[in-house]
């Protein structure tokens, strides 16, 4: 706690430079305030960790639900793309290119990494198809090691002629026909925007907690947990 | 899970509507991914349950720091006032006139509500002043019975000729002069622009769990903070 970066000297101008309040006789009571935050730091990191050892307990409990859920929604065709075409913000972004592909589009899966600030991976499972050779497509986001956010996803191979990144990857604008859209694929191998990732986040945070409402085009039950989401900001 | 919504009008064409999924024999799939999704579901509300407690244990853990912080903070003059000037964010917020009444700024104290979803509350003890008669100025962040954030303040009692958020109720704009800045107080008064608040989050997950480290001016390690909360949006 006691280093002077060179940072400090692009700042505005301090009323209480560190040396002045030493000078100043507030030494005692700086280094008091320090030895309570080293305390509440431990307790913070103390409850990190408790908290991470609930969600991997949790983890761990869903774990054979989500084998199960995934074997039954195999069993309905076109479940995940029917869920897609009903999500306000993802639909929006599906083209007609697209559409022949996520016909094939056999399972999804999020994977949360369990440990905090970490990121999360979500993998597209195919059945064999006339557009690419791969079985699964996943698109991960995370922080590289300089702490930054980044993303990385599966390079497609591509059947001969049937690029559907190329085909798609078509000027954006908001009342585009729906065949001029960017489009899934334009989507899936786009890592530079990971910051503002709203198809990633639509995945993560309503489809795959809730699919059947989806497939079900609940709406209004979408619209309230819309709602909420956006009240977390606010959460403890 | 059996209602079909009107809003569901609205939404684009479905491939699979409901009762074409029923006619075509798929009931019996669906009815198993719904009691699959009902487990997930009661699972969820479990981990919530969970990780609540853990907050709640910690946050009564961590009061007897906080109460201490508090109590050292205050035998430091303009400790608060301090931080917020090296805070990039709030000082950016400051006018000449705010300078004046923040001097008398006595306390800051951050309540975050326990209930997931609920909010916090910022409270902004000052002495007495020749601005205002308030001991306590507090704005809370919070959900209304619709589920809607909403943002309530305390009504300033000011002294005549006083009122720093009439003062200071200009124009906004980037590269305005200092004195020529909206200023915390008017911040402060304005409700309406409660879901993207950067003053109230750089005080609630900045300043609050650092602010020796903004009292002296420890920038890397702040903008070092800053960058890893950037990265929550990916944590699990
Ligand atoms: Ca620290
Ligand atoms: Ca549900
Ligand atoms: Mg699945
Ligand atoms: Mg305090």
């Amino acid at each position: 706690m006691s280093s002077k970066g060179d940072a400090a000297m692009q700042q505005p101008p301090k009323l209480f430079k560190r040396d002045e309040a030493e000078e100043d006789g507030y030494e005692e009571q700086l280094e008091e305030i320090e030895a309570i935050q080293n305390e509440l730091d431990l307790l913070n990191d103390q409850a990190s960790e408790e908290i991470l050892r609930v969600e991997q307990k949790y983890n761990s409990l869903r774990k054979p639900q989500f084998d199960q859920r995934a074997k039954a929604i195999a069993k309905v065709p076109e479940f995940w793309f029917t869920g897609i075409l009903n999500h306000p913000v993802l639909a929006d972004h599906i083209n007609d290119q697209d559409e022949q592909a996520l016909r094939y589009l056999k399972n999804v899966h999020v994977h949360e990494f369990e440990e905090i600030k970490s990121g999360y991976k979500i993998d597209f499972a195919f059945s064999a198809n006339p557009f690419f050779d791969n079985e699964t497509l996943s698109k991960e986001y995370k922080l590289d090691e300089d702490g930054e956010p980044i993303a990385v996803s599966t390079s497609i191979r591509w059947k001969p002629g049937k690029n559907l990144a190329e085909v798609s990857a078509v000027e954006k604008g908001r009342k585009r026909p729906r065949d001029a859209r960017r489009g899934f694929f334009h989507w899936f191998s786009d890592v530079q925007d990971e910051e503002s990732d709203q198809i990633a986040e639509a995945i993560k945070d309503d489809l795959w907690p809730s699919p059947l409402s989806f497939y079900l085009g609940q709406i209004e039950q979408v619209e309230d947990d819309i709602d909420e989401e956006e009240g977390d900001q606010y959460a403890a």
